[in-house]
């Protein structure tokens, strides 16, 4: 582990660009795009032999594997396969199931807003429902009622980051089962899955962590959740995929979670994009992080001052973007775009989405030299 | 639409390979790759402009209405997203809803597993009856207590090809919803579902339409049923995915299959994939296929006569792969492989998948020739 995390020689950048939107889509690695060739040779070549020959088969858990250590977790207890939305139905599911003699499924109101539909359909089928209050209500609203709490770990409009440690203790305390969705905060912080005994988590891959568009997200469950077998039985989580059985068995631990057969070619990039946190400390990702977070709010006040900071000041409750509204957000966004810093609009918000993987100071005073400039 | 359909030009096979397994993973065409290093050019240059500049946001659609053709359907009924399994989930989810007065999901023993599995989820989670008969028996079994009538169109063992048309008319006429797997058909003849009124199908795109390993399924939903809402709301599946709306309003039409963020890589392949089928007509590809397995059929019986074929010996009730058992199968598969003809075992056959986009008799010649020495 490396104490300077700046590594934007590993990354194919266009040059001119300063790259503010990587919590929304993650820039290209060499790594995931020399994986992905790779992935295509191995296809052109071993052709249907490449998911034993080629270990394609090993994937979903090769990813799981890398992820782990990103999220303080046990390489037993993750795996990557699916998307967000489809891995949250999954452990809710089990989650509800777990705890089921109680009828709630607790969330936050303005939540990203597939993990509150996709919460809706296992309420639906599931009979129990879903209640969404305002962040300031959630602590008062944990009970012996409440089955499941679900949460997202920082916000994805005003990057507002719950302590995930201390919720999760006081959802134990009322027996509530905790999910969280760690999209927004995976790869550019410590997470401690396991020492905070989160019961299950879900996370993107193509945001901080660069696996692609579209990339497939991964799933952790707490090992003493791993003997209850899921409610969505698919081929790949059979205990034998391969021996074609009439009955479905789920496969020991983790893998049970699969559904049906992985997306290759996605994972093969995420596999490389991955390979790039080998060599990183996250501690230091998180420092440099709010160094450059408040840097840029600070530069803002300064010089971009009709932008008002929606995120929170205080950088040890704030994640790596930095929403600000403005009369005219949409328009200046556009108009930053347009002068190479690529920032993204969620109405009412401008978002700044900041990366010490591949951006630095020098950036971060051409973007704001920009802005100064548009204004 | 040409009348000869021969076009191995278009694949990357490597020589002194006579590609048997397109039933399991279809080769890798030059236009699949060609579009997935577009798709990695994009990503590195547009970055997450890419998802509107690029129009990632519409490969779903546009997969889907390259598809729509294949099976006989209007371009606005299928979607393309997300694995077999997961789709079918959401289809069975839906025609369980369609048929909520009835307590029985019929299907096959010796179904696709994943097909089986994943049934029993849905009917878990509906409070419903998995009924798996033996082929023979489910035209008799069908009744007004049968909510919905899964099946799979080619039998991924035996090639054994349900008349989809007549199943479908008996089962209307009891009042059940159809669903279909087309996974071993789609791409290799035609297949009618409008005119045929299936309610819904799914399929595969990594067999016989080239897609890549893992490519993302098809749904089809028969437009009378697009105004039910799925059970399963996912963002992308939202009216309106980018106004992050609090409630779920389901998109118009087909769209409301979609869950989460497509994997775009994946999708971009499929997408170079599909174009093949622009010029090709299935009622020629149907008659080839025809020829070529009943070739295979008459070779093995003069020159390979210890092995029993487990097909259908009439082509019009047959797919396009020819099973056979032997006493030695599996290292008979091996061997064949060792020496260039990549056919695959799923015990207890051995199967020779057979696509005439890349295929001749020639192939079929050498492939006899080894397997005569072989033996």
């Amino acid at each position: 582990m490396k104490n300077t995390i700046y590594c934007k020689a590993l990354f194919h950048l266009p040059e001119n660009v300063h790259y503010f939107s990587g919590h929304s889509l993650g820039p290209i690695t060499k790594n995931a795009k020399q994986q992905l060739q790779q992935g295509l040779h191995e296809w052109e070549n071993k052709l249907v032999n490449a998911w034993t020959d080629a270990h394609w088969m090993d994937l979903p858990k090769h990813c799981g594997d890398k992820i782990a250590p990103l999220i303080g977790a046990k390489t037993h207890e993750v795996i990557v396969c699916d998307n967000t939305t489809l891995n949250l139905l999954k452990v809710l599911l089990s989650a509800v199931a777990l705890n089921n003699k109680r009828k709630i499924i607790l969330t936050e109101q303005g939540n990203f807003p597939t993990d509150n539909y996709i919460a809706q359909s296992v309420a639906n089928v599931q009979g129990v429902t879903l209640k969404a209050l305002p962040k300031k209500d959630i602590i008062d609203a944990l009970n012996e009622s409440v089955a499941v709490l679900m949460l997202t770990h920082v916000d994805y409009k005003t990057a507002e980051k719950w302590d995930l440690a201390k919720i999760t203790k006081k959802a134990h305390a009322w027996g509530i089962i905790t999910v969280w969705d760690l999209s927004h905060s995976v790869g550019m912080m410590p997470i401690d899955c396991s020492n905070s005994a989160v019961d299950f988590a879900v996370g993107c891959t193509y945001k901080y962590l660069n696996g692609g568009p579209g990339a497939p997200s991964f799933i952790y469950v707490n090992e003493r959740h791993l003997d209850l077998a899921p409610d969505i039985q698919g081929w790949m989580g059979h205990q034998q995929p391969f021996a074609f059985l009439e009955n479905y068995i789920p496969a020991h631990g983790i893998k049970r979670y699969l559904s049906g057969t992985p997306c290759i070619l996605s994972m093969k990039a995420l596999a490389g994009a991955l390979s790039v946190y080998e060599h990183l400390n996250l501690q230091v990702i998180e420092q440099e992080s709010q160094k450059l977070t408040n840097y840029l709010i600070e530069c803002c006040a300064k010089h971009a001052p009709s932008l008002t900071l929606a995120s929170p000041r205080e950088s040890s409750v704030r994640g790596n973007h930095v929403a600000f509204t403005h009369p005219q957000a949409d328009k200046l966004a556009c108009a930053l775009n347009a002068n190479g810093v690529v920032v993204d609009y969620r109405a009412p918000f401008i978002r700044f989405g900041i990366s010490p993987l591949y951006l630095n100071h020098t950036d971060l005073d051409c973007a704001i030299k920009i802005l100064n400039d548009l204004m």
